[in-house]
């Protein structure tokens, strides 16, 4: 993985950005804005599934470094994203059983980072995040992941039931993290595993938690309603850790 | 637990705050300020081990909210601090054997706030943090508990070794966070205990690592060198919450 620009600023460059297959994390559009270039770029980022928000020139006055942007403004990918099928083929190479950990919209870059720190060092062969809704590799998942983000892939999909749904046609379970789950120390979490967290706040989808196999819950003495979302993934990694050495 | 403002400015307000026990985190003072009073509020500083910051005015101004600091400036705790007895009071209270979490020099309040919520939901009775060279309980810490800062209480000690060695004295035993200790597995964590972690960076201090009876390490996979100490803390925590089950 190599470390790439993060803002890019100007009709020509945001285009030429898109067409390139550059990862393109979100786009700003100065609100009204509906000339042909605009629309040129808008329809890109419509086919790539990108976020776009429509704002006030002040504010895109206040994103831009160059203060060139002639309307268009995006946020780059700071680091560039890895397949899926990466992932399965390095555990394959390694004759390890592929462990995965997929993230349901965590949207606080610190624990995104924790998260592929975490991955790294528990041995899980990559981290799958959605396009939607949720955080990029930015410069400060970058900083926080502690230098990890050299070493883990991290693949973004466009739809994480759908990906769920292929993995477990390959062979893999999938355990999700979430309260009323089986207490995590009475599941058999030995196998081709994909290990699925939720948001800060709302924990995983209803539609994700129906394509898994199992949910798991950490066990919980105190009065508060959940860990830290990087601390429980850390606790549930370590729990698959446990179990397969 | 209340919670209590944040910024004292001005000469009598931060006496007054010394005198009447009120936990000062941090004093900043003009540089160069030498008079009476100012030489007072230093020497109350230095009876409570407060840590004391020589600035220039510019800073001074800048952290100042009413711009009337006359010179110095304090952050007080947003919390109160608890004291290391009332958490073994409360374990006793619930019949429980002690489960403290110590914290050596952690610097990041967000670090802080995810711990106090571990500490929290695995059932410790209490977090303790020294006095000199850490974050203490800050607003951010405060919100990244989530709450738990209501309920866990939180001491602050002048000497971390000193207060192991008097835990000591009273049965509790001591594991320290360390790469190379014993795998957290192959240890028994079930007694009175006190899990004690590093800072980001430099780990348990000598000092504190002689004091403790033993030394646990999180099996390590990966190419990067250490955990989030937050996620560490989890890790660990939950571990002696599996060996108590």
């Amino acid at each position: 993985m190599r470390y790439e620009e993060l803002t890019i600023e100007g009709r020509n460059a945001v285009l030429e950005a898109f067409r390139s297959g550059k990862t393109i994390d979100k786009l700003f559009v100065l609100d009204g804005c509906q000339d042909g270039p605009v629309r040129s770029i808008v329809r890109e980022a419509k086919k790539h599934d990108t976020i776009i928000t429509y704002v006030a020139k002040e504010r895109l006055d206040q994103l831009s470094e160059t203060k060139k942007h002639q309307g268009v403004l995006a946020f780059a990918a700071a680091y560039e994203y890895a397949q899926v099928e990466d992932m399965l083929r390095a555990a394959e190479e390694k004759n390890e059983a592929p462990f995965l950990i997929l993230l349901d919209n965590m949207e606080d870059p610190h624990n995104l980072g924790a998260v592929i720190r975490t991955a790294n060092l528990a041995g899980a062969h990559g981290v799958i995040i959605p396009k939607r809704r949720a955080v990029g590799l930015t410069a400060t998942v970058a900083k926080t992941s502690a230098g990890a983000l050299n070493y883990t892939p991290v693949a973004k999909v466009t739809n994480l039931s759908q990906t769920i749904k292929e993995l477990k046609e390959k062979g893999m379970w999938f355990v999700c993290a979430d309260m009323d789950g089986t207490t995590m120390y009475e599941l058999d979490l030995k196998g081709p595993i994909g290990l699925v967290i939720g948001s800060e706040g709302e924990g995983v989808s209803k539609l994700v938690k129906e394509n898994c196999d199992f949910t798991a819950s950490i066990p919980m003495a105190g009065e508060i309603d959940s860990l830290n979302a990087s601390v429980a993934a850390g606790v549930l990694a370590y729990e698959i850790v446990r179990q397969r050495l």
